[in-house]
Parts: C-alpha cells; sequence; structure tokens
C-alpha cells in the first residue's frame, strides 16, 4: 500500500531538524531544531490539506476530517523530539510513518471510491523524552489528564527555563481548544530492545507495559573546603550519592530479571574541583513488570539512601516522586495488527515495553497500541541506533493496512478481535 | 602601624564585585566580577602612584619603586578569585591587606624620614582557585616556571572558553615583560582550617604544605535507553565512578589523619534521565604530609577505579595527573613573623598547609612564607566563610610590621634569622 520512496525522502528530509554527523539526532524538545522540525510537519500537515490544531502544551496534531464531524477519530503518531545526542528512529520514525500510512490510505479509498468511516488524526507529542523537562510524556500527560497544564509549564528545564518560556520561544504555544479526542490510537515506534532481533521476528504488538517509580532525591551536606577541611568535619552530598548509586547498580542482581534500575543524570553543586560537594540531585529510575518488586525496590533504594546519608553525615529529601503503574493495551488493536503482519507474510510477536510511550498515556482514554519494528541491536537513545529499511517499511506498511481496515470497516472491527 | 577604618572600607569597596546576598562571594576567576575587582586594584594602584604591570597570565602587580631600581623586591599579595558560591576572605583578604600594609609602612617610613631598603610589591594571582580552570595556582605556577604560558593559556572551562579568550574578555592579557621578580615573598590568608581557634592561638605562620595528588578520571561506558536496555548489557559510565567515589571515602579512615582524599567535580554526560550515563569525568584530589602516605594512596585509587570499571563492565582513563610534593617555608620569615607578632603580645603557632597557597609556588624562587589569622570553624569556601575584625587587623598589623623590618633593615635581617 505504502510508497517507500515517499517515505524515505520524508525521514530524510527532517534529519537536518538536529542530525549529527556521527549519525545521531540531537532535537531536545522545544529547542530551535524541534521548532523547525514542527515547522516543517506543519508545512506537510497543510500541503495534505490537514487542520492543524496545537494545544496548551504545544501538542501538534493534523487532522484529516474527511468522514465528516460525527465519524469517530482514529489518531496515529509519536514524538519529535529525541535525548541529547540521541537517535533518529526513536519517536521520529512514528511521526513520519504516520504522514505516509495516511497518504497511503487515501490513495487507496481513492482507488477504490469508498468512503471512509473514521476520521485520520496525526499527532506530535511533547516532550515524550524527559531530557530536558521532567517528567517524560509532559505533553500527552496534560492531554489525558495525568497532569495539570499549569504543573507541566511551569517545569523547568537545567537553565531554568520553563516549558511554558520555551514553548513561547518557538511559536508553538497554543491556543486551540478543539484538539481532536480519538476513539483509537495507534503508535508505531523501534522496538528499543533485542527481543525480535534475538528471535528472528520482524514485528511486535505491545500487549503490556512495565510500572516504573522515578524519584529525584537530593544529597544536602555542606561545602567545604577539600584540602584542609578535616575528613571528620566534611559532609560530601556527592559520597552520599555514591553509595546509593552503587546499591542501586547491585539490587537487580536480586530481583531475576524483573528489575532495572538506573541513576540518569546527577547535579553535583558547586561541582568544583577544590570544593567538597554541598548537594547532589540524582534522577533515579526504578522499573518492572511486577508491582510487588516495585514496592520491594522502592522500600529497599530508601534503606540504600538512608545508609548512604549516615556514611557521608550529610541529609536526603525527595524532590520528586512519579509513579507509573503496570499496564495493559488494547486486545483489539492486538488482533488487528496481527491479521495486517499476518497478510504480509509476518508474525506479531507479543512484546513488554519497559519504555514509556505516549501510547501508555492513551490506555484510559482509548483503545491504543504500540506496535514495534527492531532497533538493530536493541540500541536506543544513542548516535547508533538503526532500523534497517525493510524493518522500517514493513512497519509502516502494518500501520497503513491498520489504519485502511478502521477508516473501511469502522471501529466495530475491534470489538470483533478482542 | 596600619589604619584600621580605612583597612575594612577598602574590604568593604570590593564586595559589590561578585559578594552574594548570603555573605558570600562569587567571583571566578576572570569573570566579569574578577574583571571589576581588578579594575578597582588597579584605580587604587594608580591612586598610590605604583607601577601597574600585567602579564601574559593576567597576574597583576602593583611595584613601589621608592628604593631604587637596584633594591631588591618584596612581593606581598594573594587571589582576588574566589569559588563559586565562596567566601570573601579566603585570598581576597591578602590582597587587600597587603594594599592596607603597604600604605601604612610608607606612613610610618614618611614619619621617621627614613629611606627604604627593599621596593614593594603588590600582587593578585590569576586563578588560584582553580575552580573555573584548572590547575589551581595556574597564574603562579607560569609566573614560577612551573607551567609553560602556552599550556596554561589554551586550559578551558566548562564552556570550553580558554583561558586566552577569558583573560581578553576582561582585557587581563597582559603584554608587560617587565614583571618584578622578588627577593622575599610573603602572604596572608586566612587559615581555612581550625587549628589556631581549637588552640586559642590568633597568628600562625606556615612551616609546611601537604602534598597532593589531582587527577581527572574518566569513566567512559555507553550510552543507552534506561528503560529496556537489560541490566546485563549496560555499561554505566556513573556506576564505576560512584564506586570509586566511595571507595575514595573509605580510604583515609586507613591512614590515621594523614590522607584526605575528595571528588569534588563529576561531569557526568549526556546527564539525561532516562540515558544510562556514557561518560563520568570524576576530579579527585589526594592529600598527605607524607610523601608515602601519598603514593600508597594512588595505588590503592587505581587499584579501586579498576574494581569500578570491572563492576559496571566500562573502562576508566586518567586525562590528567597533577603531583604537589610536600614542601617548606622559609624560616627565615618564620622568625620574623614571629617577632612581629610578639611585639604585639602574640604567640606564632607553626602550621601546616593542606590548602594550596600561592606561596608555595614562590618557594623554588626565593624566600616565601604564608602566614595566618582563624577562620571561624575552619570555614573556607563556603558563603559562611567569616573572620572576626580583631583577626583580620591582627594580621594586617603584623604583615605591616614584617614589610617595615625589611625595608628598614634590608633582606639581611632574614639571613640572621634563618
Amino acid at each position: 500500500m505504502i510508497n517507500t520512496t515517499r517515505l524515505h525522502k520524508l525521514m530524510d528530509d527532517f534529519i537536518p531538524h538536529g542530525g549529527t554527523p556521527d549519525g545521531g539526532m540531537h532535537r531536545l524538545t522545544l529547542s530551535a531544531e524541534d521548532g523547525a522540525a514542527r515547522d516543517h510537519l506543519a508545512a506537510w500537515f497543510t500541503e495534505q490539506e490537514m487542520t492543524l490544531t496545537v494545544d496548551r502544551m504545544g501538542n501538534m496534531v493534523g487532522l484529516l476530517d474527511w468522514a465528516g464531524p460525527d465519524a469517530p477519530v482514529v489518531m496515529t503518531g509519536s514524538h519529535l523530539d529525541s535525548q541529547p545526542r540521541g537517535g533518529r528512529f526513536d519517536g521520529a520514525y512514528g511521526v513520519l510513518a504516520a504522514c505516509e500510512a495516511v497518504q497511503a490510505v487515501r490513495e487507496e479509498m481513492a482507488a477504490t471510491g469508498k468512503a471512509p468511516r473514521c476520521n485520520l488524526a496525526i499527532v506530535d507529542w511533547t516532550n515524550e523524552e524527559g531530557a530536558r523537562f521532567q517528567p517524560s510524556l509532559l505533553g500527552a500527560s496534560v492531554y489525558t489528564g495525568m497532569m495539570t497544564a499549569e504543573d507541566a509549564l511551569s517545569r523547568r528545564d537545567g537553565d531554568g527555563i520553563t516549558v511554558a518560556e520555551a514553548l513561547k520561544d518557538i511559536g508553538y504555544d497554543g491556543r486551540d481548544k478543539n484538539f481532536p479526542y480519538p476513539q483509537a490510537y495507534i503508535e508505531l515506534h523501534v522496538e528499543c530492545a533485542k527481543v525480535l532481533e534475538a528471535n528472528g521476528q520482524h514485528f511486535g504488538a505491545i500487549t503490556r507495559h512495565w510500572g516504573a517509580v522515578k524519584y529525584r532525591l537530593a544529597y544536602i551536606g555542606r561545602q567545604a573546603h577539600t584540602g584542609p577541611t578535616p575528613m571528620a568535619d566534611r559532609h560530601d552530598a556527592l559520597l552520599g550519592a555514591a553509595h546509593l548509586i552503587s546499591a542501586l547498580g547491585a539490587m537487580p542482581a536480586r530481583a531475576a530479571g524483573t528489575l532495572h534500575t538506573s541513576v540518569g543524570r546527577l547535579e553535583v553543586s558547586p561541582n568544583s574541583p577544590n570544593v567538597v560537594p554541598g548537594e547532589a540531585v540524582m534522577f533515579l529510575e526504578l522499573r518492572s513488570p511486577d508491582q510487588a518488586v516495585l514496592d520491594w525496590a522502592e522500600a529497599e533504594m530508601l534503606a540504600a539512601a538512608d545508609v548512604g546519608a549516615e556514611i557521608a553525615r550529610v541529609t536526603h529529601e525527595t524532590r520528586f516522586i512519579d509513579r507509573r503503574p503496570v499496564g495493559y493495551f488494547d486486545e483489539g488493536l492486538v488482533a488487528l495488527a496481527t491479521d495486517c503482519a499476518a497478510e504480509l507474510g509476518h508474525g506479531t510477536m507479543r512484546l513488554d515495553t519497559i519504555a514509556a510511550h505516549d501510547g501508555i498515556c492513551m490506555i484510559p482514554i482509548c483503545p491504543s497500541i504500540v506496535v514495534n519494528v527492531p532497533s538493530v541491536d536493541g540500541v536506543c537513545h544513542h548516535p547508533s541506533e538503526y532500523t534497517a529499511p525493510d524493518d522500517i517499511e514493513l512497519g509502516v506498511e502494518i500501520l497503513a493496512r491498520m489504519l485502511y481496515k478502521l477508516c473501511d470497516e469502522g471501529l466495530d472491527v475491534l470489538q470483533g478481535k478482542a
């Protein structure tokens, strides 16, 4: 159904918006690069005669209102933002795949002369990555009511710039109130794990997402000269943090593959070679498919945090907690994806996702699914992130067929399958 | 001898150049604040009819050339730069004390009608602190030939700005070749330790400085998504660093008060909450009065660095090493300081210094000494750093008397005493 030349050209055309010479992508949310990518997408919507809406969070939707105002909306897309020095496929693939798939569906419907039963919407969510602003899934979380816009807009990046200010800077502080609410949501994404690759598979449907507990935990010591200050008089915030980082690193070995831990960001203050650190703020994560393991890990982490404080003679405080429970995607959409893949001779592997996706936020709103094609070696969030052209095309072809079936047969097709 | 009102006014007048509302000082070397403080000092030299010279490193000297071109130069001073959010006394006290002491000596000589036997020079050394650029003692190290100007000028701060560029930015990229070489060097500094306070003393002469070994050690892992990447596939640079920081924190307990260790700065990259850190660069220090302990500690540190690499499945590399051996100050100047303090009814405590001072660089050049007054609670490199006015005045009075004796009797006074 799809035009692969057109697909690859569109993907190539977006690379200059933050592409790095090593093949990676540096397109932090609401940066100048993100602004350029958004402008490009907006221009594409106009070209396709799709109606652009931008909400307060800068979430962008292009609507193809071809089935009339009372028809349901099927939304597809992902996010154009990347990690710092990240990859070119994570997120952007889902948005640009949606563009090609919607074009292909329009052409197919035109060729058959049928009337579509659903409107189609393409979405680019703001700050999926959570790199510049925390938490991740910021735009989708506000859209789905999990977070207030006031809270989200006041979040600050490392330079103290708020989301509201950053949106204004690139002209995406939207005012549209008629942002479309979908009756089904489909997100195509590269896998960011190597389960498909390890099993020789090329397509997967995510059926469950892991739960996550994220803390911003600060150790508070006291600045002092690293030379003369007697060791017994030091209150070294970084030493406390180091203990907790080590303890977190050792915990997964006690949870048989059902626990991932990490500290991705550490802010040391004043971070001067000759000053005992007065503060160390850790951004730590615990992830598990099992709520009981998550609860155990959180308690273990807090106990280790206390030990770190005692060793370093410092205190600690929790500045932010984000909890995402374990959850499940729509089985009707899983079945639809499975049918479409089967038409192309491919099996559909049932997958867990450990990474967050905007589609997780959509679960309480409407039938939602995230489908995956392999990422070589499971690499994500690194310039070497790569998905082979065949897999890129396969994912978009399946997405186009899913959208086509929904447009052709209507949403009832999901009921029969679930 | 000194005018205490004039002294306190001069010290107060320099506070606006980087003073913070909490009573601290934020005057990073070669910053706009440092530039303003330097301009102020230069204007003061002009007012006093002292000749300003600025060398390639931005070291500033005001020379009182009153004893003729063949007379020896006695230099006194310290540094105007501070740590980030540091204190108001560390460094600036020594420069402004020198200003008041030189004025007092001029007035005393004028009153007695004697001819001075020495010229007097007041110095402000560039980047004593080593906060913005590493290593510390940068200006004095080049001046004394321990480091080349080319090497020093090419050092970069955290924003990639070189020392050469920063000097140019504030107009202190000096060209003067006739920078005065002293035949004696005296530096007054707050103690940055609480030995004086603990012993009920108000004045000390440093007789020995500890040795130091400083490493910039980088752990190199691989960026990956903190969610899906299996724990066994992670190469977490921060986890390696955390192990080494913990190990360093535990080492001093095995060296009976003769070892200080610290990691003051840690650069995590990309430092994004959702990315396994690909690199973690530690600025670590080992300090001891005993060379054998230093050697042992360095070997222990390197062994712990290997263990950290193994635990985190990462590599490490050493990017910079700075070694400063244990050393001794001039006993002639210690005796002179002791005499001057005794005239005021004060004992002179013999001290070690663990902190670096510009005076350490001067040891191979000429008789050199650093003398101390107490810092409350031994605090340095913190906004609460404080020295009581009585102690401030005592230090300057002793400095003035030392300078006066050298001007009155000549440098021979040191030979008799050593």
